[in-house]
């Protein structure tokens, strides 16, 4: 059905101003993504709700209302919008269930976490475990550098007991860190890895480096450190590469 | 020698407001860097011209403005600025003359130029040919993400001509593209090596496309594309290791 909001005061359009800020999309189960991709990306993954855009969308079988270019940008935060904001319900957590998973311990910076987001899928890793300190991940800067990824995603809050508990059932925890660790590249083969990603400016805490099982660098010269984001995909490629040969 | 500027409408105060613009720095030949490390990374490559700051700073023989919060915020346009800003000279241009060259075609995020250069330079690679339309070199997120790399690199206005005269010196030009290419790790060994990354939307130009020598791209699935930052990160862990091996 398409139907048409003429007023900012519409109580539809209330709710999407409020679901900008994490309390309400917590409390609500909903969240917003921008742009053509995620909105197929999010229909897809039977998350789609609705649809707000300045023309009609053909073939996506949701409602549909039809808003002008000043309540868009109420409702919108990026340029990346084009014209199209979808409400999507949140995902539900599964199961951990791969033999690669990735955990991020307080990743701040939220086009990071999405560009890590769609490294991981792009790698076909696809479930995540994220600290309670990481940035949120419903930050619409997160979602627009994931690309629509989260949607085919297992992205699940963690802490450091959920590390503990899936050391104890056979995954080796591999730490990326600059300090005392192998090179990348001699990483011997595991069968089942948590591969640990750190915070931006002080890398992963002190109590999760105590608990890992190898810590691996990525050789480098001249500077002291990767982007957490670009680090992550050669990480991500280097196993992706050795998993092949397997 | 440390001085006290307390008015927003004193002169250097004025010039340096104006340098947050491409075309005053390019006519002054000055650009600004916030945070400590990026002005400890400009006083080590000779090109810091003076400080300005909240408090004196040790240890840096340049002329220091001690300046308030308030004209501090005037001049600096991000959190990274840590109460301090230096003008510097821009860099020459040197002659291209290592084995491996980055070539960035129409890169216009400036995150992604940012993480670039200092991924460069992290593998050691310090040639760098950046086509007229990539965003501005001196932009200051690119500074943000290129956390002082920029100090340490010979980057260069390019364009399609320069290319082609590499190609003609015996360089062998390889793309980055997603169709018709070889895996990365299927590239043979070459001596001399231009790695070209394209556009975020479009990739590299046809007009590039035609004149490589090799078109390489990462294997990746579930999705069309990794952000650009982490496909050269990737590639450039790739010809790191592999030369390392020659």
């Amino acid at each position: 059905m398409i139907n048409i909001i003429t007023s900012k005061n519409n109580s539809r359009i209330k709710q999407l101003i409020k679901l900008k800020q994490s309390k309400y999309r917590q409390e609500m189960g909903y969240f917003l993504v921008e742009g053509f991709h995620s909105v197929e990306m999010a229909y897809k993954a039977n998350l789609l709700i609705e649809i707000y855009s300045l023309k009609p969308i053909d073939n996506l079988d949701v409602d549909q209302y039809i808003i002008s270019k000043d309540i868009l940008d109420k409702i919108t935060t990026s340029v990346t919008a084009q014209g199209i904001v979808a409400k999507c319900f949140m995902k539900k957590a599964l199961p951990i269930s791969n033999n690669i998973i990735i955990y991020l311990d307080n990743i701040s910076d939220p086009g990071n976490l999405g560009t890590i987001l769609r490294t991981a899928l792009a790698f076909n890793i696809k479930d995540l475990m994220l600290s309670k300190d990481c940035v949120s991940l419903y930050n619409d800067k997160v979602l627009a550098a994931t690309q629509g990824a989260l949607f085919a995603l297992n992205v699940v809050k963690s802490d450091f007991e959920k590390l503990v508990e899936l050391k104890n059932s056979g995954y080796s925890l591999v730490a990326t860190s600059l300090k005392d660790s192998i090179a990348l590249n001699e990483l011997p083969n595991l069968k089942k890895i948590v591969i640990i990603f750190g915070n931006e400016g002080n890398g992963i805490r002190q109590e999760i480096l105590n608990i890992c099982d190898y810590k691996v660098n990525i050789p480098i010269s001249n500077i002291d450190s990767l982007n957490v984001g670009v680090a992550a995909g050669i990480v991500l490629y280097h196993l992706n590469e050795k998993y092949e040969k397997m």
